[in-house]
């Protein structure tokens, strides 16, 4: 018996015909002498109907069925009754008369329903993530990537990019994360390692001439593990040569409106918003802000220099900044308990303190109400706040402000449903600093990795005010998530030995660990940049899901390890033996 | 300044137009007063002209060009002078008469020409990878390749194939080849293995009900290397549901005619040749028969069972084999010394010795020829042979006949230039047995793996003559290498259990390494059945080239290593300690 259609796409096109179908029992309702059973598949659910009046023998087996038993049917598609209509299935106009059956498989009771927003642990939908993934909604979520992915290769490839692959066992360098590490067999004592990215390969390829490369290349990293982070990522990695950063923006931004118009068929607007970082943090406290909704940060220094609050006075003489957010309607949705916790919350962003007022009839309330009462028109101007409004003020360095300041904007925003959860707000965030302070490390790092190419005016400043360099890299950014980034890179050997200066490399360390790709800069190296974008975050965004789990068929779970498999796991003794290798008690 | 157009794409359409280029200089001829410049980039090269006539200061710059030095220049394109024209280049009648430059960067002089056809060690190449990448031929191997997996993915995305991806850090199950391990820091002493395949991950998305998957996938085998083995290396790894091993077939043979056409615009036949493994060793003593040519074996059995030849009628007696080949014309090509090494040679096959005759116009010529002289004609016939041929025969066990047979007919058949190298010959070989004896391991193992289903019929045999039994597998060959293959897989827990009892698997054993795996099989599994398809080897082939390193960018050496980064390396201490792993002496 051939499939003639999937179960979901069933429609009225086939409407007095034979179909034959395959797929598993969803449910079965037994009247007796009539058996209707919910067949699914990929594509969705339709409804089979067995009788004695169109064959006995079908009847007879659809009895023995049940739930996740594997079957192939032939029957006839007709309408169903008015009353049993269920126009919330798409196939819930008809139903098929069946005179054939095979029973392909058994199968027990899975240990959860196969339907979607099931509350079950994630470590049980891992073991059994072959069954989690008959959800319809976990089917839909990898369809969606693949699609994506689709997309992508057609757009690059229809703009000349060559899909090259590179090495997935490759040299360690451990600057940056950690990497996962592989024991050669043949050289004892020696290590490959799985890369963070393909970085030095893809510019390895311009320097060979490639001009447009692209590849959708795994990544590793041996982190502790977050929310969205897994220890092997998918990234959409391109790079080119003789391009602009601006030309690589405007090529990425034609390949995201690809996607999004292959995809969920939505029309993005090009171009793009392009923003500098240091507007960025300044508007909404974050290096990745999320513009589907407004309440930016407001400089309140001009409006609260006068006014004689010591916190803010002092925060300003010592060069400090007193901004705010102006929460529409928020004076009666925080009660000063709740505004206390938030308080505590962003003390972990290094904040003193929150102050806040309410914007009430009778000027402003709460506890520093008094010292602003003169103020009102000023305060509220400046604060863009309204009748109603709540203001939250944070007095601090820069970069607290920014990061306490950014923080409430989000987080208030999503509990009181600020945000247009349809929209999709793409944005490019530009100009970054080249380095930035690292308190694990105690040095400055680079911002994005050691390759980036400074602003031209800035190149100077490697060997005088490294940190004060700005890099002409570029994240995009959507709904508040980086999507990705990248960078043009440097391609002049003594620029780049002067950025492995400023990070704090010696000469011997630089050319131990990099010492292959500097001296590949000599023979004529291209101008070049490029860009990643995170597949993973992508999918799950465009998918709606908060986890890049849901969009992943067998990811880790939060501590690195893999239910169903029970990967990692020992060896055999003779493996380790082979490898050179003895595990250590700790 | 912006590219209007690749080097090599120059042509009569920009004729009195503005380009501008961008790339490497390939050559530089000065006359003086004129200089000329070969720009290169990967599309081709162009001739560029400087003179004072056009602009004083680009002629000064091209004073100092040398070769790999990257420039972008803007000038006209005009027409050669008739007697300039170069009928060798794509742009030979053109030339670019430059009248701005700017040079991007400097090149030292790279180790080895940039062109093709050099004679240059394989470390050297390696080490200078991005150089070696420059040469065309490098350049077009990968843009085929490239070229290959966009066929591949529209192809199949139009077959209604999901793209998943599934996890590179898995667990370590050492049944076939030695896996990589990725060593844990989260849990000490465990270890994640690098996939051989995603064979088990694809079943699983069977049974997760995605009915139909596929990949390019990474796979990773710690093998000691042959010509055309890597550590790593890429599959097109395809997996469906609910169809039949021909329908596979059907469908995998569309996906070649489409790849074929896209890539080298050639138009094969469908359906392809389908022979039997049995067969194809019968008629070729191969189980990856190159049919570009003829030179099939012959069963000699009949012709010289009355032939008083002990040698011959011992092996028939003691049920052997004795075969032959005709090699057409070949009776003047092999001096007896040369004859002498090829039976050398087929030593290593278990062969005791290899007879030959040479038909000439006074019947048999050879050592053993007084044998045979009053059958010139039975055997001639029943070889197939005519006057000017040489007949080599092999008589012993069906394998040693087998093998050796069918070495010496593809090796003479290279001597004697007797393969029409522009032919693509395609052929599935079908009806595998299960098992093959392996000399490693003194026992039976899986001939494809142990998750291969048996023929209907031999399900039984499982449990009483394993060793009987034929598989639903098959295997595509391209010009006698073995493309990919595939089979039908077992779907049933208990067929399941009955396999892994026949590999000589205890319940233990089974249970520790596939226990996650028979478990799923008790919850609905679909029958299904895939291929993979090795794109190393495709690519290789395809480019006429003959290492799968020419179609690899950054590929290993023969001893696992890569001279450009030099992986595998030592690593820090701190990074071993963090894995809970000590390195011992050897």
């Amino acid at each position: 018996m051939k499939r003639t259609v999937y179960c979901g796409l069933v429609d009225e096109s086939f409407l007095g015909k034979e179909v034959t179908l395959k797929g598993w029992v969803q449910k079965r309702r037994d009247l007796g002498n009539l058996i209707f059973i919910d067949l699914r598949d990929r594509e969705g659910i339709v409804q089979l109907v067995f009788s004695q009046a169109f064959d006995e023998a079908a009847l007879k087996v659809a009895d023995e069925l049940r739930s996740e038993y594997v079957i192939e049917v032939t029957g006839k598609v007709v309408n169903r009754a008015k009353d049993a209509i269920n126009p919330k299935m798409a196939t819930g106009k008809f139903e098929v008369e069946i005179h054939e059956i095979n029973l392909l498989n058994k199968a027990k009771t899975p240990p959860f329903y196969i339907e979607d927003g099931i509350n079950v642990a994630d470590d049980l939908r891992l073991k059994y993530r072959y069954l989690d993934l008959r959800r319809p909604e976990m089917q839909q979520g990898l369809i969606l990537r693949s699609k994506i992915t689709q997309s992508i290769h057609r757009y690059l490839d229809e703009n000349k990019f060559i899909d090259i692959e590179t090495p997935y066992l490759t040299k360690s360098t451990p600057e940056g994360a950690r990497d996962y590490l592989v024991p050669s067999r043949v050289y004892p004592g020696h290590f490959y390692a799985l890369p963070q990215s393909p970085q030095l390969f893809k510019q390895l390829l311009m320097g060979a001439g490639f001009d447009r490369y692209y590849q959708i290349a795994r990544c590793f990293r041996d982190e502790d593990l977050r929310g969205d982070r897994q220890p092997e990522f998918t990234q959409v990695d391109l790079e080119t040569s003789f391009m602009t950063a601006e030309e690589i923006q405007d090529l990425t931004e034609g390949l995201l409106k690809r996607v999004m118009k292959d995809t969920l068929d939505i029309d993005i607007e090009l171009p793009l918003k392009r923003i500098t970082w240091n507007e960025a943090m300044d508007r909404f406290g974050s290096d990745k802000p999320d513009v589907r909704f407004g309440m930016e940060l407001k400089n309140m220094a001009d409006a609260v220099k006068d006014v004689d609050f010591k916190v803010f006075k002092n925060t300003l003489e010592n060069g400090g900044q007193v901004k705010a957010i102006a929460v529409p309607g928020g004076a009666d949705k925080y009660s000063r308990k709740e505004l206390d916790a938030k308080q505590d919350y962003i003390k972990r962003f290094g904040a003193k303190g929150m102050a806040w007022l309410k914007v009430t009839e009778d000027g402003f309330s709460g506890p520093i109400a008094k010292f602003f009462n003169e103020s009102v028109t000023t305060l509220c101007e400046a604060a863009e706040a309204k009748m109603g409004d709540l203001i939250l003020f944070v007095a601090d360095t820069k970069d607290v402000v920014a990061a306490s300041l950014g923080y409430l904007r989000t987080s208030i925003a999503k509990e009181l449903d600020m945000i247009d959860e349809s929209k999709f707000a793409f944005l490019w965030v530009v100009d970054w600093p080249l380095f930035e302070y690292s308190e694990d490390f105690h040095r400055y790092i680079a911002a994005h990795h050691p390759f980036t190419m400074p602003n031209e005016e800035d190149v100077a400043l490697l060997e005088t005010d490294p940190h004060k360099a700005h890099a002409q890299s570029y994240d995009i950014v959507l709904n508040g998530y980086e999507l990705g980034g990248g960078s043009i890179r440097i391609h002049q050997r003594d620029v780049q030995e002067k950025m492995f200066k400023a990070l704090g490399f010696t000469k011997e360390k630089a050319e131990e660990q990099f010492g292959f790709f500097i001296d590949a800069l000599d023979y004529g190296f291209p101008p070049h940049g490029g860009l990643a974008i995170g597949l993973d975050r992508f999918a799950m965004l465009l998918a709606k899901r908060d986890n890049i789990r849901e969009v992943i068929a067998f990811p880790k779970n939060s501590k690195a390890s893999e239910p169903l498999t029970n990967a990692p796991s020992t060896v055999a003794p003779k493996q380790l033996d082979e490898l050179h290798l003895e595990t250590t008690e700790d």
